[in-house]
């Protein structure tokens, strides 16, 4: 492919999080530094993802953030500041008309450079989208920039996005263990971490055991099947230790028949008005250590903050999803097209990483789990050699702007 | 009462805050910088409270803080380093035994000086003993430091504790608002927030509004009475303005005949085991806006984190938590007894204030509501003068201590 001269699109898909603005920021950057030798002349961003692509809900990105003081800010910004969707593109050949408005407006705005930030589903639209322009005459570079606090993204060492939410849940594992630790009756405290398909981030819970030594008592990943039998044993055996027992549980954890925690315990619940009552893992594990050890107990779920929480973003996430966005820019301008940005771990101690990218058809709609050797033989909790292989990613805090007392946020009109 | 020479002990009751050890850490440093002109010996600390001390469960807090950058770890560690207690005194009258046993410790380690951090229960601790040691021949001197995240102490301007767990609130509240508007799909998110009889931490969510014009919808505090369906015409109404709705509730409001919102609406579900499933006010208020509105809808409870996340403490509280138990043990030296310290506010803008203290027998078990003026006429929502009030109180950042990514805490063994 020779060099494309043209406008460019970035956008952003999927769930939000701390550092997908920082990708965004280093896309914006590198085209603003000029890193493609003049190839791209203006940078749109499109709202909401391809949703917002097909309505042409386009903004000129290049003047907006003229003043670059704002990419700063947009750094330090959490969730989307264009704004996500959860779109699907449809399957080849099922409908067409959608792939052909998408290049209809990639036409109309000259638009040969298209950047998409997001995790699996989102690769899935980009590496549809690459099949797609292969039998078009109207040359584009398609490129993949890897987002998800889950780390489930295959062929690249870890996601940016995960750093800042694994550090969210270790600084808040820390408070919350120090909180339970007060009183000296026995209590039970079980906190609910996202990732449905894999444990990345309940794993990261367990993070303090290897700096100060301070860790939940058990660490359940959805890699592992749940047993409540088990589960009791386990926390009974903390509580003969210790009157505060803290865990940290999977929102995906299964039952060895599939069905998941959250949803079996609790199947013959109803409200007042007759729904069925989903509570949610952490609550479905509170009710059943209530009812058959009888102590004290309550349930945390971490919720949203953990996507969000970029007052205790990572530095080194942050610093990587900037890079890892520019470094789309640079691979743009060197001709590499349809593939998925990626970070390649060159050490652990000291921490060092390069920007490299694959093919993004192969790393679509698949997961990649926690290693089996990061997972202790009982399947209750994970090894030191996991947190340490995920430790060098919470590093440094960043030099968020301040307006009294609170963070500065910029939004994308 | 002329100047008493011995030894002195510190508590800490109740809840945990993040700020509860800066108190502790102004007491010490109060001690060991001898603003008591030698009249202090040794401090002690009790263990888990009164609790601890009827145990004679103390350590030796003087020689443990002899190295001073430990004090400045323990301001930056959140809960409660000594441990806590919900232990209640007795009556006058009922239980003399518990106070025969408090002074006989008390005389036992040649302690003088009491002081204990705390809430509204702390204070009627406090009362008591006071009124207790008034018949006695053993002189003590007595005081009672505020803490509460609730900020319902009478007679203080605020307490020591409600800026941090305020600016948590703050800065989670503007992330969640970030987090929701990445959609364009209507959507309803309502977050539960503490404080059960007084309105102070939910007013806080709206902190934004008077910083960044961003923040929740609506507002709805415990002062007052909760009405379904007001609160589902307030709901269609910001809907039709925007399509992502965010809304802070207490988790204490209540329904015009006095029973809680989080108590009425699901009280004929039960889980498969029989349980009464009380899923507390947010979910409550998530499956009534299901049912009636239909839109997608989900409830986040910030849980123990707004009173533990020390990461995000406030400058201003921190300072204002030393400087309140530091003044605590210059009162004491001045035969200042049986009163509990104030934070009197001097002025707003710009902040200042000062350090007084008040009879203690008038502030324990008294709850100070949020004013009316502070509350809009419709119920839903505080006015800009209450934002005004509580700013300043967030204002500022602790520059904590990391090793690795997370913040340095201590542990008092």
């Amino acid at each position: 492919m020779g060099k494309l001269i043209g406008n460019a699109i970035v956008g952003q898909s999927g769930g939000p999080t701390a550092a997908i603005n920082a990708t965004l920021a280093g896309v914006i950057r590198g085209v603003l530094e000029n890193v493609h030798g003049g190839s791209i002349k203006t940078l749109y961003g499109m709202k909401n993802g391809v949703e917002g692509l097909l309505k042409e809900d386009i903004v000129d990105l290049s003047k907006f953030f003229a003043d670059s003081k704002k990419i700063t800010t947009l750094e330090n910004t959490p969730a989307a500041a264009l704004g996500s969707c959860r779109k699907k593109l449809p399957k080849k050949g099922e409908d067409d008309a959608v792939y052909e408005k998408l290049l209809w407006v990639f036409k109309k705005y000259d638009i040969r450079y298209f950047f998409y930030i997001g995790g699996n589903d989102s690769m899935d639209t980009v590496a549809k989208l690459s099949e797609y322009t292969k039998g078009h005459d109207y040359e584009m570079c398609i490129l993949g920039v890897p987002k998800t606090i889950d780390n489930d993204l295959v062929m690249t060492d870890h996601t940016p996005g995960f750093g800042s939410a694994s550090k969210y849940i270790a600084v808040t594992m820390q408070e919350i263990i120090r909180d339970c630790a007060v009183y000296k009756k026995q209590a039970v405290t079980i906190v609910e971490i996202m990732g449905r398909d894999a444990g990345w981030l309940t794993a990261s819970a367990a993070l303090g055991r290897v700096v100060s030594g301070v860790a939940p008592d058990y660490v359940y990943l959805p890699e592992c099947t749940f047993d409540m039998q088990k589960f009791f044993a386990d926390v009974r055996l903390a509580l003969e230790k210790h009157p505060n027992v803290v865990i940290a549980v999977s929102e995906g954890v299964r039952f060895a028949d599939g069905t998941y925690v959250g949803e079996g315990t609790q199947s013959g619940a109803t409200d007042v008005f007759g729904h069925k009552y989903l509570s949610g893992t952490g609550k479905a594990l509170e009710m059943a250590v209530k009812d058959e050890i009888g102590c004290k107990v309550r349930s945390v779920e971490m919720n949203i903050s953990q996507r969000c929480g970029s007052h205790i973003a990572s530095r080194t996430d942050i610093t990587e999803s900037v890079d890892v966005g520019r470094s789309a820019v640079h691979a743009a301008a060197e001709g590499v097209t349809r593939e998925m940005m990626t970070i390649v771990r060159k050490s652990t101690s000291p921490y060092k990483y390069e920007i490299g990218h694959e093919d993004v058809s192969k790393i679509a709609n698949q997961i990649k789990e926690v290693n089996e050797e990061f997972i202790n033989a009982e399947g209750n909790n994970v090894t030191d050699e996991c947190l340490k292989y995920i430790l060098p990613l919470i590093e440094g805090e960043v030099a968020a702007e301040y307006d009294r007392g609170l963070p500065v946020h910029i939004i994308i009109e």
